[in-house]
């Protein structure tokens, strides 16, 4: 043991954006044109053991400067703690962070403050995990109960969930966890594809990609819907046409529309059998969730990757607003967050089916629904991981899909650390590629 | 009229930070020691009439810098707009910054980017009014209700309220302004004052700011509450003996509670007859505050300052949550969302009392009060406006109260503009203040 312990010495940003609005990948009602990027932080020690934390925030495109701005006005936080506690209890990290009360002022917990705070507490447990040489999932499934209930924030839910009840739901979710954990090992987690349902792909495409996706050993896919009645409708037609009666097939309307609007729309798709209807109004509408699920039941109603934070989630539970809740790893304050958010699940028996996609989002997303299954839901029923085709090269440990499942990490950590050729590149505005891209822009205005 | 129509020429933007920690000022249960801080914006256009559009966001200090640059991620989209059509219809700027595919991504109407869009929004609408040679308030109770209806978002409200009836609303409220006008500009608007209740004042300070705000005419008064019960029931007492059975008696929480214990503190402090306990929980909890009103009645439900949007507020309606609507005028994304709000308030039959204080924020909502009762909800009963006798001197039209009243704002335009010798001294860390404090603590330190 050294005589000084060691320190977070330095919070490295990086403003990362992928061209990707040129292709039309990730085309849906509400986002025409994203460029998936990641406004990316590496915290650096001085144990000299060689490990980095790493994490980030997916936006798309255009503010995430704003984003990494965030992410530096936390800096203060992170520099100079003791690596040993921060890794030990990333819980202390996480409760400075969101409570520090001035920045506090700019949620609370929501929004770009809160996902900068979700991309720092996230590469604290991307370090804590490299550095018991665990992945994630591993990591937290190993821990005791007693230690996962120390890092949750029950500020605001303890109407609707106690510490004691979360003990409790841990302590349960244990029984069993290492056959479990075998299981995983050996067949992985299922997962469903939106790659074939963008909108702006030709029905050409979507026929192809639909078929692949079957081929490929999916059971459920995933289509944007709700620009265009009749073209989605058409849409949905081909794809249940390709896919047949027994895959499952989604819809996502992004947030598209109000609530009467959305209980039409969906009643004139559900001869379609679409499984869920995703998104169908503002993320911030618990009442309206409610209200839309009461109306197009037998189809389900899932939202969440753009629920700001815990208490939004609990309410649209409390109101029996959601037959699917969709966490995302990367837009509330990070793994101390999600874990109340799947303790919350898990205490209202709604199943989790994470979103993912955008920047190394599968990556992150993974890790939580394997430590759901093997230590607290105890099940993969009705449970899938959502899984987009994009951008997993850029990262040292991209997700690894076999017969439509994901295949579990082995390597330690979060899978959150991106190739350094590829954050080189694609740095905005400096990185190779953008310097590349202005400079024709150039010549083509001249 | 000249050949080239006049354009936005520039968007200034300023980090301006005020050492109110040093006075316990403005502390509370949440926030111990706010610097009042304001990221700044000034928009210049080459019209030649000396008129500029000032807004800002209100913070508490750090994190000014990221909210200024969401201000300035906003800047493409401002630069170079007409200024006849951005004045004629500030609405089409309020959708096209909201409605940015990409920056919606970071909220969506939440947060850093949403008080941001505020903040512009306002500064479009100060200019307007300069223009239009009227005060806000005055502008806007003149529109035509077609017009200031094409000027609200309905996006995620027609479930509660259709521009229709908006339309509805706004003629009735027309009925009689002409005399409320008058009435206003001779009596003003009832104000409440915060000044006598923050935590850290002595019994003595409380004592003796109560009785001068009896002595200066207010009718309520408002105590910070949820650090210490005993201490809020020795405060409440003093106050109380003070001010007397007949003066309002206010207490704010400033979201210290879960549901369970908001409901538990309000009720041992009811024997102090409070009027209303403000933020009793998370401004993101639509179904705990209706929980805690249906508990805690007879006393009222407040809350408002922090809530992000109007669907938020659309929810804490329909749930009937609340008893008193607290607008802010610089959270959300300005007027344009302020006009939806006031509309829902006016549907639902809630009285608005709008949070004010921090830096300038009584300065500018108190024109949406006044427009709500000369052209909308056509009362003052029960409505008050909250008032802090802080930081007015920099401003060039400081709030005027006499008599427990907000005087009308006669001067054009929304009371933002900020005094430039203001600018300079407390612009973060460049201004005099601040570099002189900066070489101060280093000489101590030293």
């Amino acid at each position: 043991m050294s005589a000084t312990p060691a320190r977070i010495t330095a919070v490295d940003t990086y403003d990362i954006r992928f061209p990707t609005s040129r292709e039309l990948d990730g085309s849906d009602a509400m986002n025409p044109d994203p460029d998936y990027s990641a406004a990316y932080v590496v915290l650096h020690t001085d144990a000299g053991d060689g490990h980095e934390g790493h994490g980030f925030t997916f936006t798309i495109g255009r503010g995430n400067d704003v984003q990494v701005a965030a992410i530096d006005a936390l800096r203060p936080h992170v520099l100079g703690r003791d690596v040993e506690e921060l890794c030990g209890d990333p819980g202390v990290l996480s409760r400075d962070l969101v409570g520090d009360s001035q920045l506090r002022w700019l949620g609370p917990e929501k929004g770009v403050m809160h996902m900068a705070i979700g991309a720092v507490v996230n590469a604290a447990w991307d370090l804590a995990a490299k550095r018991a040489h665990k992945p994630l999932w591993q990591f937290l499934a190993d821990a005791e109960p007693e230690w996962l209930v120390s890092q949750v924030d029950f500020r605001y839910l303890t109407d609707a969930l106690t510490p004691d009840e979360a003990l409790e739901l841990l302590r349960r979710g244990r029984e069993g966890s290492h056959a479990r954990a075998a299981d995983l090992l050996r067949r992985g987690f299922p997962a469903y594809t939106t790659s074939p349902g963008w909108l702006g792909y030709s029905d050409e495409k979507l026929t192809r990609l639909a078929a692949q996706a079957v081929a490929d050993g999916f059971t459920q896919i995933k289509l944007k819907v709700g620009a265009d009645l009749a073209d989605d409708a058409r849409r949905c037609r081909v794809a249940r046409s390709v896919v047949g009666p027994d895959v499952r097939m989604a819809v996502d309307a992004n947030q598209r529309w109000d609530v009467d609007e959305a209980i039409t729309w969906t009643r004139a798709l559900a001869e379609f059998d679409p499984y869920w209807i995703e998104e169908p109004t503002s993320p911030d509408d618990v009442l309206g969730h409610a209200a839309i699920r009461k109306a197009v039941a037998p189809v389900k109603v899932a939202t969440g990757e753009h629920v700001q934070n815990r208490i939004v989630f609990k309410q649209l539970l409390q109101a029996g607003a959601i037959d699917v809740l969709q966490i995302d790893a990367a837009r509330v304050g990070g793994v101390n967050e999600n874990l109340a958010i799947l303790l919350l699940a898990a205490k209202f028996g709604v199943p989790v089916c994470p979103h993912a996609g955008g920047v190394g989002l599968c990556e992150l997303v993974q890790h939580l629904s394997m430590f759901d299954y093997v230590a607290l839901s105890g099940t993969t029923e009705d449970r899938v991981i959502e899984y987009v085709d994009h951008l997993h090269e850029h990262f040292l440990e991209p997700v690894v899909i076999r017969e439509g499942h994901y295949q579990a990490p082995t390597a330690p950590g979060f899978s959150a650390t991106m190739r350094p050729e590829s954050i080189a590149e694609y740095t905005y505005p400096g990185g190779a590629f953008w310097v590349a891209d202005l400079s024709q822009r150039k010549e083509a205005a001249a």
